[in-house]
């Protein structure tokens, strides 16, 4: 594996597109300019539309800047997650790293599947045997120290099919966006059912995002003091899965406002968008389909793509859109550019 | 009681010093007059001295923006918490405000009491009482409707004692600590025993912290569609307690970040100041005593004061506080006015 210097050697090359455009239109006057990996069409009209009419003084939508407020899932949304959620691959990995420790998981499930690499019999025991490869790998520790573990992982994992770094499989257009929304005055969240911890290490170099905008799900964590100094150590008990009707919830437990606008591409946002699509006055509510196998991955099974078990995107959501009124934003044939690299094929 | 309308009244006379002086102190270019209120001694020059040198990129103990975290108690360190806290008030007047509907309350306790303006029969049954009349009155509703009846309370309520408007008895040189520090590129936090969806309402108001940057208590609410709607029903069913050991643990919930500063007034702040003052770097801890018996309320039972059951600051903290190097607050000396009211007979 790679190491950290390697990661840092690579921060400060700024080579990669995604630091600097996160500054660039962190700063940058806003303007639909910003949208440049997005194609022109009816999805990137329907966003500068909304961002005008709320933003326009003279507008009868005009929102105020405090009520502002855009949520974004993670997983499939703002980053790739096929072949499945990095958050799992992280936790793989720490099996393996915590295995010398354990001799004992050789012979025990889930662990000894996941040490042969077999991940179909890692998941067999299905979300009991998941559960336990979590607790055994995010607890445990203080929450500085996980947070250590997550950035010095993060800064080496690659995706297993593309052998991209996993940093440079966010989406462009997304971060983009995010950008773009920030510019004119909007607070972003991420709201995913990923790990709060997982995501906060990295999400504000990712996304422009940071730390107290991150909502997920959590373990419990309890106050000690060592040797007079206070930390947190995290205990092997689920505390909140902000996942489907726990995304609305999350939202009011950590933002206090209905966002005005939403955006996720699973069942698991469904009840995110309700929520934040039927507060009154403006509201905006986005999907992304996964209908591009050529640039990243084909999935639904919305749409007769074939079926994931991995962030999917059922018909029955792709009609509820339909119905309220909410874009399905097609990566095929509404981005220009999927990942922030310089080698993507595609002209921009 | 005063109507809605008086308040809308008063909000847009601008008659409140303390609406005025969070615009004008956010805005401004921030010097240390900005703590006007503050008399010239050891407390403000620690202040004064900590900002410079965290906000200065020349100083070694130089913190970048997104590190500035200063959090803050609230009852008895933002606002007056005597004779009860403001929140137990608001419960009383819910109570009586559903008796209607409640016919057998006449002759059940807690509710009894409450009703015949006995709070100490009220409190007679302990914690267990006074949850039985929190979840009672706190629950049950949606938040938009909870919202609004805290809107509608706070606009009105005021101190037993005193006969002021509660949101009148914040501490105006708090209020002022808290917009020189957001002018020095710190974020501010709320981190209360208080629950976070009855102070969400007003904070922002009152003292420039937006609802996303309160942590509280809370209770449990469901995600529910009501007609196709999207809304968050209350339980009656504690979530977490955000006290004493839970600060800490609320804080890296919401925050995601170890505080660089924090202020509280209790034996309940304790955990939050050890945990923001044991990380590397430059930290700063207060605690406000309550020594001003002429203009606030005088209360420890730390340094002699007369004990109290409602924010207790014990001597055992007070020694911690000297111990770990935390400055004690001097109401009485240490600030010029208490409140942001014109008719304060101090000096400016």
């Amino acid at each position: 594996m790679p190491s950290v210097r390697l990661f840092r050697q690579w921060a400060r090359a700024g080579s990669l597109v995604l630091c600097s455009a996160i500054l660039a239109f962190g700063t940058a006057q806003a303007s639909e300019d910003h949208l440049r990996s997005w194609k022109d069409g009816p999805t990137k009209k329907a966003i500068v539309e909304f961002v005008k009419t709320t933003t326009d003084k003279a507008s009868p939508n005009f929102v105020p800047p405090g009520e502002r407020v855009a949520t974004f899932d993670n997983d499939g949304t703002l980053w790739s997650e096929q072949p499945m959620y990095v958050q799992a691959l992280f936790a793989f990995d720490r099996v393996k790293a915590l295995a010398p420790q354990h001799p004992e998981w050789r012979t025990q499930e889930p662990f000894a599947s996941v040490l042969k690499g077999d991940l179909k019999g890692a998941l067999a025991g299905g979300e009991k045997a998941l559960l336990e490869i979590m607790m055994t790998t995010h607890a445990g520790m203080t929450t500085d120290e996980f947070q250590q573990i997550v950035k010095d992982w993060i800064s080496t994992a690659r995706n297993p099919v593309t052998k991209r770094p996993v940093l440079e499989m966010v989406y462009q257009p997304m971060v983009e966006l995010l950008a773009y929304l920030r510019a004119h005055g909007y607070k972003t969240f991420i709201v995913s059912g990923g790990g709060i911890e997982f995501m906060r290490p990295w999400a504000e170099q990712a996304y422009g995002v940071p730390p107290e905008q991150v909502v997920g799900s959590s373990i419990r964590t309890k106050f000690e003091l060592r040797d007079g100094k206070g930390l947190l150590v995290r205990l092997p008990e689920l505390n909140f899965i902000d996942d489907r009707e726990g995304k609305p919830v999350g939202i009011n437990q950590h933002i206090g406002h209905r966002p005005i606008a939403a955006f996720g591409n699973s069942d698991g946002d469904r009840q995110m968008l309700e929520y934040a699509t039927t507060g009154s006055g403006p509201r905006l509510g986005m999907l992304l389909l996964h209908d591009d196998a050529e640039r990243e991955f084909a999935y639904g099974p919305a749409n007769g793509l074939p079926d994931s078990h991995v962030g999917t995107f059922t018909q029955a959501l792709y009609d509820e859109a339909k119905q309220r009124g909410w874009f399905v934003i097609s990566m095929r044939d509404d981005w220009k550019q999927v990942f922030p690299s310089s080698k993507e094929q595609t002209a921009r």
